[in-house]
């Protein structure tokens, strides 16, 4: 058994990242961040997925990217609402954390260099999130050339550190549908960019669009609750 | 002029890149880190030489790297003294902090993106600390193309992201030599790894050392107080 590093942001592509990454047999280390969201639902999600999967550890490390401003996610600035498909995949949108997947797999990498594995899974999708620019694949090839540079594993000869992207190439109704057989529980995911107070769903910002619309194609029923 | 983020850890390489950047007519904006230190000095020392040098802003983040383990400058591990130049430079030290140069320069690349800057100063020496995988001329160059794929500006075309690393060829000495003809007050910087209770450098761990040294051949005096 292997040791791999899954970051985990209790949404619904993270969940899936984790159970393809138990299915292929590594012992999973979920990576959580605490970084500035607005809302903990999240990080709520994620423990409870988590828990879920029996992961052999799960850290939830704090970083400030409020330091910094220019997101929806982390500042006051309006989440976008009931935008067509195209709005919402043409454009880097205005939740768009500048470098936070570099950030976050930054992170995995030492994190991975501690418990001495060298795999680490990520949900990123190019299909549905095209506006952000790190979640394509040529960005992941970069960063893995560059985590086998930066790393004691790679000094000393082994480059051996793969970054996984099993998520790359699917539209969302893939992603539930693989999910789903694999038996993930999408009722403990959570994906709203702009929860009620109670972390009900809203329904209409991008996130919830994408997800709506994802179950909608895969012919399944997303267990979440939503506002209207 | 232009705006540039500098890594700006309190120390004597990246006082001196803070001043080679100065000097090379940008707009400074520093980035200091708190994560998970023993000792509060080097951050002081950040502050004053950001004071010193009229930055733009002066950002600390804070990370917790303590989460993952594995440093002797973060954990309870002791710190390596009076090693002989020979086992410093071959080996990677027990002080090494997993992909921390990795970390650094993705915070710098979000705030960079922030502040619409395209250029990163990062004070990484490959003559002194070769045992640092994170401190070659091959790994930032391989940073520097995956942070073009990473942000906004890549996606718009707008290749432009540079990482500068005026010191990474230079011997301590040089160094020294530059800052100081750049007017850098080094009495405001801070390298040692294990100082004493009131901020003293102990004079004996890989830092102390490296550092002596340095002014010793460049034939100036060091303007900090030492142990012993």
């Amino acid at each position: 058994m292997k040791n791999a590093v899954i970051l985990l942001s209790g949404g619904l592509d993270s969940a899936t990242c984790l159970a393809i990454a138990k299915k292929k047999g590594f012992t999973p280390f979920a990576l959580s961040f605490r970084y500035g969201q607005r809302h903990e639902f999240e990080l709520d999600s994620a423990r409870k997925v988590a828990k879920a999967y029996n992961v052999n550890d799960h850290v939830i490390s704090n970083i400030d990217l409020r330091a910094f401003g220019g997101s929806a996610l982390t500042d006051e600035i309006d989440v976008p609402k009931d935008r067509d498909d195209d709005a919402i995949s043409d454009e880097i949108p205005v939740t768009y954390v500048p470098a936070r997947n570099t950030i976050f797999l930054s992170f995995a990498l030492a994190y991975a260099e501690v418990i001495d594995a060298k795999d680490i899974f990520i949900g990123v999708n190019a299909l549905d999130y095209s506006g952000y620019p790190d979640c394509r694949p040529e960005y992941i090839e970069s960063f893995q050339t560059m985590a086998n540079l930066a790393t004691k594993s790679g000094v000393e000869g082994n480059n051996g550190m793969t970054i996984h992207t099993p998520l790359i190439q699917m539209t969302k109704a893939e992603i539930i549908k693989t999910g789903t057989q694999l038996g993930v529980d999408y009722g403990l995911t959570h994906s709203c960019y702009d929860p009620c107070d109670d972390g009900t769903s809203c329904g209409h910002c991008d996130a919830c669009h994408l997800r709506l619309k994802g179950f909608d194609m895969a012919g399944l029923a997303d267990p979440l609750p939503y506002a209207d």
